[in-house]
């Protein structure tokens, strides 16, 4: 088998990838070790900056998204009991637009499927070769077979567990990490929202998080202990602790509960590679950097990248494709681990100060509140800094 | 002895206090340890906010200040050898003060001989009694004497090491601190400054800092490991220290070398109590909590404290004396930990991206720029968030 570029992974990055590149009549493959069902239930990101909903507009795949989304003006930032509403399109010019990824993986698959251009479900055994060479191939197991792709260059959009960053040789990457002492326990409620906004919870039982997917499913998430287990958080502590911890002081201000469908314990982390290239591997999204959630960047991020990426293929000036998209990586890593800091609970309370004098001042400044607003609803994808 | 307001402490809280007290009309005795020599030639801070110049301009104490200060409009944060101009006056609509603490200490302490109402040099053992009473009182050794002095309230202005905050009973207050893990060596040089602003570099081998007392006299520190000994650093390591960090793209640039004429090395400590009050005893500047020097606030904190005392004292309204100024205290220990935490080195790299990450925003988006500039300059002593 034989194509210009193949493409390691069927989440947003990829799918977003191969898109670009149809439009520009360059042939990819997709390769996916999930099943199609899989991808298109996987509850992930819900978040989607104006310029990620730009893109996706300009090139034809935003049909149901605009119909479908809700948008937000704004958020709001609950602390001491007292929300204080930040008014992100007034501060920063423009909107959020909330749309699960799951969602959105749906019609990039279609839209995938539709150009009649190979996307393969359930690929094992993925493995990259001769990286450094003209001719770089990917070896793959598809329903017992073992089968060879011969390409001109390879994106890696398999995220952090994925194959194709372990795939460059020691020494040739250096990695950034920080791991955050808390992690996150999400549920999706079959709820309507409690609140027409996201709430960013700061208090003393520790940060939470009412988001939404839909105008009938609540994302909620808890602050909880890196080693926090699931099985300790029966449906009635998890509803005890959003209610605690979203409280303010209007009476009639009330948590909306539901069934939960869904829940998860995720650790925070940052980590980023730098290069994002080796030879003619270029990595996108997660398999090159990881935010904590706090901020909503992964999803954005990971579509900046392949948005650099598509271009610096058809420009051909792929040398630069690491440094362009790096500046933007590091630019999104200092806000959302500024953002986790400033929310989370820690032992230390002198950092509990900092915390409220910083969220009070951020909440009565127009400076901080417009710096904060423009880093949330995030810059153009020609920006960076 | 008798007087209204026992004030410990000759520094700039103490005097101006005494001076604010003077113009109301109400009595008091400024006691101070050391010699009127020592306190007038001390090297200490030398940026005014312009709220602290606005108000010993109304006391009428401004006027050496405004004829010999140096007035800045901005300042230059130097990183990868790059200069970046912050118009500190064009984003926050006020300008800085240079003019040293102790030429300030000159100004005060002969505005208070002026008033003829007593300040008294070399006293010791100073110790605070009935603090709890309507009649506290102060005793303390001079000239070999034992006096006591009986008073209405007493204000602690005798900094971090004085006797006015060890006197409150353990229990009563909470202290929350933060150590930095690197020091300042800090050098007064009898030479031109080279530059018409501070200029504040980060830099791999430390922060460094260009500022000067006044057009022969320049200021310059080294970030160095908190354990540093001033006998490992001859004048040639310093000057050769100073060249490397504060060098830049722009051949011209030369750093102007002169006689050291003061070296110090001073660690890096963020310090808060609360309440700053107990009974008839008032906490205000160092004695209260002690900010890192990179935001240039500790002296202009210590005026705020007792602007706000003073108007407390007069308006009879002690019991809000902490809360008021709690605020404004704990937004300045944010913004000068946030700008200490931005500026020295850690041995941390993904630290070190994060910090060049900020340092490029804030030089590029106005949004940021303006909410460094406007705690730079500082907040009215009003304000505080």
């Amino acid at each position: 088998m034989r194509t210009q570029v193949a493409i390691i992974g069927a989440g947003p990055a990829g799918l977003v990838l191969a898109h670009l590149l149809h439009l520009q009549g360059i042939d990819s493959v997709v390769l996916e070790r999930q099943t199609r069902e899989h991808i298109e239930r996987r509850i992930r990101a819900g978040v989607l900056e104006p310029a990620t909903v730009d893109l996706l507009q300009e090139i034809g795949l935003a049909g149901r998204l605009l119909a479908e989304r809700l948008v937000h003006k704004g958020l709001e930032l609950l602390f001491d009991g007292v929300g204080h509403h930040v008014p992100l399109a007034e501060l920063a010019g423009r909107e959020i637009t909330i749309y699960g990824q799951h969602e959105l993986v749906k019609d990039l698959v279609a839209a995938r499927l539709d150009t009649g251009r190979p996307l393969l479900f359930e690929v094992s055994d993925v493995a990259l070769h001769d990286l450094t060479s003209d001719r770089p191939r990917v070896t793959f197991v598809q329903d017992g077979q073992t089968q060879e792709l011969q390409c001109d260059l390879i994106a890696g959009c398999d995220g952090f567990h994925g194959v194709s960053r372990p795939s460059i040789p020691d020494g040739v990457l250096t990695a950034f990490e920080h791991l955050y002492p808390f992690a996150w326990l999400g549920i999706l409620a079959q709820a309507p929202p409690s609140a027409d906004e996201l709430i960013y919870a700061y208090h003393r039982e520790g940060f939470a998080l009412h988001s939404m997917r839909s105008p009938h499913l609540t994302r909620l998430y808890l602050q909880v202990p890196p080693d926090e287990q699931l099985a300790d958080w029966p449906d009635e502590r998890i509803w005890e602790q959003l209610r605690v911890r979203l409280a303010r002081d209007d009476p009639a201000w009330q948590l909306t509960a539901g069934p939960i469908v869904e829940r998860s314990i995720t650790a925070h982390r940052s980590f980023v590679v730098e290069p994002m290239q080796y030879g003619r591997l270029f990595l996108a999204g997660d398999a090159a950097h990881i935010v904590p959630a706090t901020g909503a960047k992964g999803l954005n991020l990971a579509v900046a990248d392949v948005a650099a990426l598509a271009q610096a293929i058809v420009e051909n000036r792929l040398d630069g494709y690491s440094e362009r998209c790096l500046r933007r990586v590091w630019r999104v890593q200092h806000f959302s681990w500024w953002m986790t800091s400033m929310l989370h609970r820690v032992a230390d309370p002198f950092t509990e100060r900092l915390q409220l004098s910083q969220l009070r001042y951020l909440t009565s400044s127009p400076a901080a509140a417009t710096s904060f607003a423009e880093n949330y609803v995030g810059l153009p994808f020609d920006g960076g800094n």
